[in-house]
């Protein structure tokens, strides 16, 4: 076998193997009766292990190294990937590997304690723990680089910490200063009792007039929704009822749609070059941002809706307006996940200002709390009443997630450029949205980045598609002609 | 480590991807959307490959040659299973399982083509060459036995071709005087539409009336009904409901309630030890055919589920006699799968002796149709019109599933004799049966059949059970005492 195909054998071996993964986790999320979870543990530890011995062959590095400058453009970026994968799994070392799994466990629990108890007290060492092993793993696999920087490519590659803080303290003060401009609340929400039976059939058929495949995935029932990829030709999305709640539930389906159909839109015949996988964490975030907000809280699309709830809901059909007023609700609040499309980012970049200052040691833990409620009563105007809906509300943390945070403002802002760049070349995609054509703006998608996968890094992608372009103001432009519209304001 | 806690690691492992693949297959037969197929087939490659490197670990055999003679007797049992599994797989060579593995795709595939065209000569060709290679496959495993041996241990190991042979010709005899001594049919047939959703809530109560976990376990739906073991904690049963047949698809819950309770039923302190499973397919049969006939369609039982039926059906509501009509229905017909209890040991015993003949020269493939309705007119006194509802009608020989047929008779034989031996233990357990209380059938059946998982082989287990019996003479008097009882006829 020449480099290539034994390459492309070995990374296709690799992504059967975080497909089996998927396979565990979804039916772990979704059906698996209680008395599984040990077992299911293992499961998951065992195909782990596999997997990780798979990523640091030293085959893979030899491979890697062989095919180096060649002339396949979309290989290329597949060797980079694979690259920067292998070597942050050769360079840390195993030790710091089970001591991080362990800590995590312990992070876990304690985070869960201190949340019940709303004392950040008792989770505050663990926290410690995992943000010094989080450091020493940063270290193992660049010492010349800056810790954050190290963390933030684990799911964002060619993001830095200096991009984003620019771009992040814009955002933050145009954001409070539209904040200011609606009066702080604009919307109303929507209200009523939704019969759950009939939401799922509602949240059925818009799936798939958007255009994710049921035929290459499913929909189902779970605490926490979530996307995973099988493999290609079976990426399974999740959604959460609500009876009391319409519009959340909706807006939960048409995210993990937009997940959804990006990773079913990664083409099979990039399987093997290490590139058949989504750019970045952040772009994956903009996918179903795009869907969720930009298409799903438009006036044409709750003009669509509308019609199909007068089918499903004859006795109680909500209006196009009612629709539009209830999917855009924004009222500073106090939990990230509840946020409105407004008031989101400011959750995030509070995460990001203190997640950069605590790696940079100008934050020490146990001064997390009063650094917390400090912005968002500066940000926000709100200030959390505890530690359980201020500082413990995340179970990331727990988890040494750090730098993770960041992609879901990335998301946006990347939705953002994305969605100006397609309304410039479909001029009627409001029109066919209003109608329940998806059409052009799935294959607009699939062509600018989905087919591309992850040839290019992210911000690489993006600014192809987008050509010059400035992604803070295409967001709060987006935010303005929205919300401003909304509350009757325009930007000064 | 020591040779002990090596094994138990290695053995434990193994125990995982066999969860692993369980979860995968589960899933696959369950929900997974069409477009899953192709990516299914690569995962469950992976992981059989990897299990098939820890089985053939040569580790494994050393770990198993150092605790020769250990004074631990499940242990004993354990390095007994261990060793036969490690050396079948090891003497088989790669190629052979590479060609068996084609050929059961071919074979698969012109099956379904011949028996949709009713033709057996599309079959043929692919079942010789299937037939060939299982040949190989048993020389190559032990080449001083007779093939047929060999294949018998890959389902039952400690059963031999002379003991079926001799067990199933009287079965085969008596079976034929009793069907002659009722006429030919008893019972009737319940028939009535049934609303599948509240046979679903009927199924649920049932299950867990007789005791199994839903804790540790679900019930779904599934084209074919069937359990497997995800691990111990997680043991998924699968059924199907039929509008117009109520008691068929019930039969097939409390079958696959058998299998799962005794999968559930296995200790957990016995993993690692290569003892914790169930003691052959044979013993497995036994257990879901025991709570699907015995007591499934025991007098009792009909009058237990007869108040259920009436609060769920209180329109339609069947008497506790018609039920046991409807559950005894007694009438040859061609089709094993939907054969009777009386019955259906013939269709087995007609499976046995073709393949026996077969590997043992006696009978070509050819020349199988022709002897295939040679024996119905003998045995069952009706004859396939032609090869679909004849020598074609299972799946089993196009996947080279050679000597797997006998499992389900020795399975009935295996349930008469630890039916005896449990009605003398237990007095009253018909009373009890009858009020819904199975908590000392199933735990007689945990002391004496589950907790010993595979220590002993199936007939060691059942022997020591039962102390001396006769296997054929204890079915025989169970089918004679429930179905001469319903035609008014006893024993000559």
């Amino acid at each position: 076998m020449t480099a290539r195909e034994s390459l492309s054998a070995h990374v296709r071996e690799m992504r059967t193997l975080e497909g089996i993964l998927g396979v565990l986790g979804w039916d772990q999320q979704v059906l698996m009766p209680p008395g599984g979870a040990a077992v299911r543990g293992a499961q998951m530890a065992l195909a782990s292990q596999i997997l990780h011995e798979r990523t640091t062959d030293p085959r893979l590095g030899e491979w890697i190294a062989a095919l180096d400058g060649t002339d396949d453009g979309a290989l290329r970026g597949g060797l980079r990937n694979l690259k920067r994968r292998h070597e942050r799994a050769v360079r840390i070392p195993s030790e710091l590997v089970g001591e991080t799994a362990m800590a995590q466990a312990q992070g876990f629990e304690d985070w869960v304690k201190a949340k019940e108890a709303a004392d950040f007290s008792l989770f505050a060492p663990s926290l410690q723990r995992l943000v010094d092993l989080a450091t020493q793993t940063a270290k193992a696999i660049d010492p010349d680089r800056a810790v954050y920087d190290v963390l933030l490519d684990d799911y964002d590659p060619g993001t830095t910490t200096a991009s984003l803080k620019s771009m992040f303290a814009r955002l933050r003060d145009g954001t409070v200063e539209l904040l200011d401009a609606i009066g702080g609340e604009v919307g109303e929400p929507l209200g009523g009792k939704w019969d759950v039976e009939r939401q799922k059939l509602f949240h059925d058929k818009v799936a798939r007039g958007i255009g994710y495949s049921m035929e290459q995935g499913r929909l189902d029932e779970a605490e926490h929704p979530f996307t995973v990829g099988i493999g290609h030709g079976d990426v399974r999305i999740t959604t959460h009822y609500y009876e009391d709640d319409l519009l959340t539930g909706l807006s939960g389906t048409v995210h993990e749609c937009g997940h959804g159909m990006y990773e079913q839109g990664i083409p099979s015949d990039l399987l093997g070059t290490g590139a058949a996988e989504a750019a970045s964490m952040g772009l994956h975030e903009s996918q179903s941002r795009f869907w969720e907000n930009t298409i799903g809280r438009s006036e044409a699309f709750c003009g669509w809706i509308a019609g199909m709830l007068g089918e499903l809901y004859p006795e109680q059909a909500p209006s196009a307006r009612a629709l539009y007023l209830g999917s855009n609700h924004v009222k500073p609040g106090l939990i990230r996940v509840y946020a409105d499309e407004v008031t989101y980012n400011l959750h995030i970049i509070v995460r990001f200002e203190l997640e950069r200052a605590l790696f940079a040691g100008e934050l020490s833990v146990a001064d997390l709390p009063a650094a917390w409620n400090d912005r968002y009563r500066e940000l926000l105007g709100i200030e959390p009443g505890n530690d359980a809906e201020g500082v413990l509300q995340d179970v990331h943390w727990s988890g040494a997630a750090f730098g993770y945070f960041p992609s879901y403002t990335l998301g946006n802002l990347y939705a953002a450029s994305l969605g100006k760049a397609m309304q410039r070349d479909l001029p009627n995609m409001w029109d066919e949205v209003g109608k329940g054509e998806f059409g052009s703006v799935l294959g607009w998608l699939r062509t600018n980045v989905h087919e591309r996968a992850h040839i290019e890094d992210a911000p690489q992608l993006v600014a192809r598609v987008c050509g010059e372009h400035d992604p803070v103001e295409d967001l709060l432009d987006y935010l303005w002609s929205r919300y401003g519209g909304l509350a009757g304001v325009s930007r000064g």
